[in-house]
């Protein structure tokens, strides 16, 4: 129906005739002279319709209209610089309607369309050149990504959608079997047993680009489907899989960005990570580190600090370059804000003309003060913001103070990458919830050869053999090596609190599938929504997937989730339970 | 962990001190010397263990151990023809055990092991060479189709597995909703509202390799869940769709078979295919065309076939060449498979030394023999079977007859490919348990223009703008141009019986997206698994699927669908009917 893209068009195609096909951008009626900018999937070029009898036709179109033009190329008398195609126009002999258009229900290049409203009509909105531009990025990390793995010899296998629901880690979305009444299956969370039986059938190397699925109570960035690079390796160490993914990773930000992210990438302990940066997903971008500076306040005077440190507490320091001056307004922002991170409040301490001053100079001698400036190397004009209590509360907080500092004073360049490894993770968490351990990564994952012995003893000590990868603050990939005896395997579901019986009734199979003979083995999965959005430097993964669900999982294009026919409940064999 | 693969080792490697990790294919102890084969995804390369320290724990290894050795390659004495690495060998200078593995629940190299067993222990089963292969085969097939589509300026996106249920066709799989209680998502049967949407939003070509549900009673080769490769064109006509559809396939069959399909396919008509073929996925391996022959019967005294043919039914033939000595038995047979197929019983006429001779020679004139004998040229040693019934029967029934003797006197050749495009398929049908037309292919299809006006008037005699891609007697392929007036569409919807109201319900917000400027659009849809087993050369697809259900839909391995816990129901908010 076309010999050319509209947008692809240029001054080598002059003189030439051309079918175009495509959506009406824009309609100008010049008394007698239109012209149309017709748009299509790589841009827009201007057709001039001659007076005459196409002026009629031009005329009943509208914004948005589908129609098929067929004219010569000429150049254009006066280019318009802001068109790839400026400098030309294709002087219209012929036009077809081939859909009419109702008014839009708003414009695409208006700033301020609701989020609500742009979800509703999707099919619309998807016509942003952002929109389309995303789309054609993520279509571009699927290419390398996949290339990359083909190239290096692992085996894309497709894992069923349709599996055993297996609650442990996240709410699972189960189906009912309607030949099998009563019994569900559930959409997978990740194709993790699968990957791992894969590597018992001997398959070596698997991956897979794969939706999964999550019921989960959504935040801002959650989907309930997603989309994970999934990995998995035999006869590997921790190494072995960071090697390869680190060097997809690198291949993947060249591909598409023509950028070479900086190599090897750094490696971090879970612990100093969270001591240094407040968090298992730092954000490297910039320094900013947390200084604990807790053994100044032993017995300082300060009541709100010693109190904590006598309980175990910790006193925790941020120093901010040049702030001494800061407006008494944004100091009580900034102690909003610890609040909210659950801290009591902050303590600050000013150097300006060699003097120290602070908001607790009453309470604490001056050596305090001057131990705690040294300790951090503090100039003139610097300010230090301290804060006490227990580990668990007070890392956090002020991973979350840096975070929010760095974006404050402008600590953060564009276009600037910080990949880094997360390593030594704890295997185990208390979930004081459930009153149980639970496991930080899941339940697969290989403790470290070392922490064996000591599993059920203090399962608190045991180390994973576990490494997250983080881009920019974002954790972007996870993975362990896995258990891979089945002895080993059923401890593990011991601590974790699975009666026998219970590791029977739910991994039964898998547990005996490790004893057919099973290859040490492990792999790793990655955030490919949250990659792309990085990818395309947007925050919300709905600008990265065609047809997103709401934070409350609801589609607002088609009205999912909605009811369905009586019949349809009879034939599964279920029924709604009548809400109170 | 390792310096090669075993399978991948050859003389070029003489000489090399090697790191390989496997499973113990084989073992043999020769009094003292012992010899490994040992098995990775590549093949298998035999271990040489020398006499001392290294014997023992060799005699510890049992079937399927996962080991890692250590050696040199070295020149095998006596080269073993059977293996690919047969003519090199690894000396051991030390062996680590990484698994022991139970006694394997049946040998692979076992011929006759049930189904159910294999699928139970599908982690074990894939080892097998066969299994290995076809999904080697099936990753080299998705490759192939994926850089075809990229190559020619399709985009993939993925589309939503949890979508909205609009039960037309097929039955869908559902799954609740936690957070709006009482309302469920479906798995998609197909993308088709998201790919025409992609259509609306002007993407203009996608594609995508997609899994899609339905929740059918299931044949032998069906699957609850299977792949799809989904694409989509904008502004195209049939034959632009069925071009590059065309030209996908044989680069896919060159890619992965190095085997070069005829081209171009041939086009078949609907109707054509019915009266020649019996189907309308005609396997075009062989000729053996249906002859109807209804002409001679009008009054030929033969009762049985009179009536029928003053009904409005159709006599059919058969000649099977060099058939006329058929035995009594293979009749008997032959007639037990006519009533299967809805037929009373068949007619046969034998030429033999120049005489022709009828089961019904004493109902009918020697003239009607004659003629039916002319009308299918038979020669001496031909036999002729014919039967009547109404042509929804009669054909359908030749149709099965026709690949039943071609599988009985081979007349169909091995890695022959006959491919073929069945086109001027009807757009409803008429559907008597629901007393209503329904859609031959599905409700977006188009009418041919032509047939626009009669649409509502006469839906029977309405052609579809439909092509279905037939492969050896294998629906591969089907697709359409789609109704992009919502007028249009509607209209299509009031003849399938859907009220205003209903339509507006259940595809309301696509009928609106086709009034925001919608350009003329098709595409086509192709069955993945059924043409991996085609490549493979497999009937069963179960045969190229990772984890495969069963025709119950249940997953013999993991045991699924199973049961959930009540509080799982009780945070949907369902509840399970008790049965009667």
């Amino acid at each position: 129906m076309r010999t050319n893209y509209c947008g692809l068009l240029s001054s080598h195609d002059l003189g030439k005739s051309v079918t175009l096909c495509g959506w009406v951008d824009r309609i100008r009626d010049l008394g007698g002279l239109v012209f149309i900018d017709l748009r299509d999937r790589e841009g827009i070029i201007q057709i001039n319709v001659p007076q005459g009898e196409l002026t009629e036709i031009a005329k009943q179109l509208g914004r948005e209209y589908v129609i098929q033009v067929q004219g010569e190329v000429v150049k254009k008398p006066v280019p318009n610089p802001k068109l790839n195609t400026g400098d030309i126009e294709v002087l219209a002999s012929s036009i077809e309607i081939f859909s009419p258009a109702n008014l839009p229900p708003y414009e695409l290049s208006e700033p301020n369309v609701s989020e609500e409203l742009r979800l509703k009509y999707r099919y619309y909105d998807l016509r942003r050149p952002e929109l389309q531009n995303n789309l054609r990025i993520r279509a571009k990390a699927m290419r390398s990504v996949r290339s990359f793995y083909d190239a290096h010899g692992f085996i894309e296998v497709e894992t069923p959608v349709l599996m055993r629901s297996t609650p442990e880690g996240a709410r699972d979305y189960i189906v009912p079997s309607r030949i099998h009444q009563g019994c569900f299956y559930a959409l997978p969370q990740s194709p993790q047993q699968y990957k791992q039986l894969l590597m018992v059938a001997g398959f070596d190397r698997y991956y897979q680009i794969v939706k999964c699925f999550r019921d989960e109570d959504l935040r801002a960035d959650r989907q309930p489907e997603f989309t994970q690079i999934d990995v998995e390796m035999s006869f590997v160490k921790e190494n072995d899989v960071m090697t390869i993914a680190e060097e997809m990773v690198v291949v993947l930000f060249q591909e598409v960005l023509q950028v070479q992210l900086p190599t090897p990438f750094p490696k971090l302990d879970f612990e100093t990570a969270m001591k240094i940066y407040g968090s298992d997903k730092p954000d490297l971008r910039f320094q900013l580190p947390l200084i604990t500076v807790t053994k100044y306040f032993q017995n300082s005077g300060f009541h709100g600090f010693d109190q904590e440190v006598e309980k175990g507490g910790e006193v925790v320091a941020l120093k901010l370059h040049g702030q001494s001056n800061v407006s008494r307004k944004s100091l009580d922002v900034w102690q909003e804000k610890a609040k909210k991170y659950g801290l009591a409040g902050l303590v600050t301490i000013k150097k300006q003309e060699s003097n120290l001053s602070s908001s607790i100079s009453k309470f604490v001698s001056p050596t305090t003060i001057q131990n705690v400036a040294n300790a951090l190397e503090m100039e003139n004009g610097d300010l230090v913001i301290c804060a006490a209590a227990d580990p668990e509360t007070i890392y956090p907080a002020f991973g979350n103070l840096r975070v929010y500092f760095a974006n404050e004073f402008n600590l953060i360049k564009k276009n600037q990458w910080a990949p880094v490894w997360v390593v030594g993770f704890p295997l185990f968490e208390w979930n004081k919830e459930e009153n149980r351990w639970t496991a930080v990564h899941h339940p697969f994952t290989s403790p470290i050869p070392e922490h064996e012995s000591i599993l059920e003893l203090t399962p608190e000590r045991v180390k994973a053999r576990a490494y997250d990868l983080v881009l920019n603050g974002n954790e972007i990939g996870g993975g362990s090596i896995r258990n891979h005896r089945s002895d080993l395997q059923k401890k593990v579901f011991s601590v974790l609190g699975l009666s026998q019986e219970e590791a029977k009734e739910k991994f039964g199979y898998f547990l005996e599938a490790l004893t057919y003979g099973t290859p040490p083995h492990g792999g790793i999965a990655f955030g490919f929504d949250r990659i792309v959005a990085l990818l395309c430097g947007v925050d919300n993964i709905r600008e990265v997937i065609a047809f997103p669900k709401t934070t409350t999982a609801a589609s607002l294009m088609d009205g999912s989730p909605a009811p369905v026919s009586p019949k349809q409940l009879q034939e599964l064999g279920i029924q709604i339970v009548q809400s109170k």
